[in-house]
């Protein structure tokens, strides 16, 4: 399954979420993190999240049980011709290695 | 289909692009947007971003064809039993009003 996490939370608070979820997804901007996970994978994500949370955090989470109906992009400009283009994020086809 | 965006530009260029997403997805958190959007509402969302992106600018772009595939919530911590709760993200499935 394909899980997307973002987290809203005191600055002083961000690394603890940072440290966990690179254990799990891809960090692939500021505080949004994506990827693929297993079910069991999913679970310890799960379990992470509320030892670490707090009632003052909040945390958003997109999940899609088939990771083929999910197309992830980063898009940038072309200095060159102006075009926005897609550049397909390819390594959420890979399983995320848990350390 | 299911959108969601989240930006990653200079601190003088969040406003430019917290304005034009409003006009067509939801503001979850910080630099995340999401919704639902028609075929013709997404090319207008991707011309406009063609027209505001510059080559400094990164934007993430997670798409679903299909809405049912994807399901989005908040995630929250209960301050009385611990739990770490999950809050349907309902407006996912109304579609956003243009103005």
């Amino acid at each position: 399954m394909f899980i997307l996490i973002a987290y809203d939370v005191q600055a002083d608070r961000t690394e603890v979420y940072k440290k966990f979820l690179l254990r799990f997804l891809t960090h692939e901007q500021n505080s949004v993190f994506a990827g693929d996970l297993t079910e069991s994978e999913y679970r310890k994500l799960r379990a992470g999240l509320s030892r670490i949370a707090i009632p003052e955090d909040r945390i958003l989470q997109f999940k899609a049980r088939n990771r083929h109906n999910i197309q992830a992009a980063t898009l940038a400009k072309n200095a060159g011709n102006g075009a926005l283009e897609d550049h397909a994020l390819l390594h959420h086809s890979m399983n995320s290695t848990i350390v």
